[in-house]
């Protein structure tokens, strides 16, 4: 069997720190300026997110960036 | 004036941590399985690279991904 693939586990991470938060999938998203629908395609895995979405979801959790990857090689 | 942009920051994170190494662009894109024009984009602040690259670019440093990000929000 495969291992998690990088992008499932920045997905598994985001839902995390979303749901430690107390965050809907539409209320990360709307802080973040990004489509509610793109934000659950993340935590499913499905997405190769890049740079600047990367800081806009950080930002819409009060956290840095880097603490996105704690689970990340 | 703008703020460095987040591709930028990248950038020069990467930039200063191959160099720290002695790595040139071409050795870190070979250890990485990128092209070389690739990393030197990414040094330039021209791309805005996605968590698959990140994470390559972040073991041909033998560094962990998250540590890219220490000058990022």
């Amino acid at each position: 069997m495969p291992k998690a693939s990088i992008k499932s586990l920045f997905g598994i991470a985001l839902r995390a720190l979303r749901e430690e938060r107390g965050y809907s999938q539409e209320e990360l998203a709307e802080r973040a300026g990004l489509h509610r629908n793109y934000v659950g395609s993340v935590e499913r895995g499905e997405r190769n997110v890049a740079l600047e979405n990367i800081v806009k979801l950080a930002g819409a959790l009060s956290i840095r960036s880097k603490d996105l990857f704690d689970s990340l090689p």
